[in-house]
């Protein structure tokens, strides 16, 4: 039986929504508030799970110290104190939804994990509303 | 791969544990201090889960200001300040512990949310106590 | 300089505010949906500090493993898993406001206290909500 | 003695660290990564405390619902979702740090609340970094 | 569709990460300040969730009493104000890490609870690492 | 009118309770559990609090990128993964209560901020424990 190893982190973003794709009325109808052309923010809660063995040696799935080494330089440094339609080249031309930057996150990180580990994004855009990515 | 998003919300009501179909006696043993015929009271803290695509337009799985309207219209307006066991017409003869809340509230939200969706039901009756319905 | 310590406590009730001495219209009006006759509840988190000099032999303002003893005999015991209004001497004529019962908690902690320590009471109704009773 | 009653209220906005009054190096030295001039944000967490006497009528030192009806009317609906740099005018000229923005939203509430009643502003700009303003 | 409940209890516990099959300086390369050899600690946080049918009669998954109950009796008082490498027989010869503790939390359990009902351990090490066990 | 601006952090230690002035029997019987000679352990949470004039030009009580650094030279690199009782100096002879952590801290702390500030110590031993100091 495998066991699941989880990490917490933390960033602070501003972000509209907004598709460049649609009209300015399209999207205001579509977003309302989190339409504003002058942008709003949030303080961005980040939880990553890896999935695995643990390995014998150590009493690990992941070394909890590399983990966060990990999601500092690929995820902490690229978006805190950030603005994630201007700043980032990720979200450029894609909305940045809390369903956006949680999948952004897992393709960002899958590349640095074991393909032995599952990977898995939870994103707190707020207290109340929060995601997963993937979902199986 | 899918997605799930997560809303929270909060209700405040009174209830008691006890089994219409059981004798007082027994309903005392079972539930002991709960079935304090008088009622006792939680803040209950609910999470919707909604699980499916993301949709390319929006960047949603689901709007979570429409997820927070239809969990106020269908949950928090029927149960908040509400005597569960009294005022209710879905505990008039179900015992309302956490586990029947929580599939009493799944059944009322399904028929709203589009069968593409997968529905997840969360409830907090401490924060020490809590249920997930379904479970597959 | 003085130290002060606090313990956390919790307990389950339900209640109605009402005032007695008013009419029945008064009430609705004043408290709303607080005010439905067949009660609503809350998980009300407790805080009891208490402020004074470090014992030099033990390194305690107060032993933590007493003063819990003394939250469970005197407070929870007493209101957990009750009906606040129906069940307790002290609100039978006392409308158990978040205030009242804070002020209520102080008063059946205070004899028991050492005088020399200053006793302060922190209530929590709901997690948005909550009073410090006394205030200097 | 007197009763301390709290509300807490959130809202969600970007800003930047800024100066106007200093040139671009040494407001960049100052405030560094928050000086962004993309701007960046933060899930604003406020705690309203207003401190008096108790009402022998209601039991209330203040109805909780006027006061969240005040905060959202006075202070969520100015500065959620907005940019506080640009978008209101209370930050045009003026640094929004959490001190400063703490003591504004103390200014705007002040003249709507009785002066028999002490009000005290918290303000957590991230979970681990708050602010309370008036100190005496 | 079946159900999940939960219960969440705590306990305090030192200890060190140390693979006895390993030689000093390999345990100090793999575990850093963990390896501290006069130990260190943490406030354990425990979530144990137990899947299954909703018994019609109680309206309960499993009583929360009771589980409370199987909790202190098995774990808390088992590991609760000790030192894991030293008190405990359990990790005597097995590295405490927290992976290593959920699944002996699991294998403490599960010959006391019914094999018709999943049990999944959930271990907060600190409130930013925890890990779940098993995962199928 | 000032402000106070406030900053946490976290330390996982080792301790026990003991007075060495004292016998084994007495140290038992008044420390308990929380005597055992092999240590147990807490994650402990540290808030840091400075009140003052806020800083015109900066728009600061003091800058929290530095409070952060302050605290974690003196306080975290002392005390994480660290024996209070073993291996650090202020409590080979001084009993590690909370009480006395705190006061600990704020001497640790105190030269190092200029008088203007007062400086005020909140530690949570446990999420039910905690303590401040001064209380004036």
């Amino acid at each position: 039986m495998r066991t699941a190893v989880y990490r917490k982190a933390r960033f602070n973003a501003a972000h509209r929504l907004h598709n460049p794709a649609l009209d300015a009325d399209t999207n205001r109808e579509l977003f309302g508030l989190c339409n504003n052309p002058n942008y709003h923010g949030h303080n961005y809660e980040l939880i990553v799970r890896l999935a695995g063995e643990v390995d014998p040696k150590t009493g690990y799935v992941y070394d909890m110290k590399l983990l966060n080494e990990l999601i500092e330089r690929e995820i902490t440094e690229r978006f805190d104190h950030r603005n994630l339609n201007l700043d980032t080249e990720e979200f450029r031309d894609l909305n940045p939804t809390a369903e956006n930057i949680a999948r952004v996150i897992y393709e960002l990180l899958r590349p640095h994990v074991d393909m032995a580990l599952d990977l898995e994004i939870t994103l707190y855009e707020t207290p109340r509303n929060y995601v997963v990515y993937p979902v199986l």
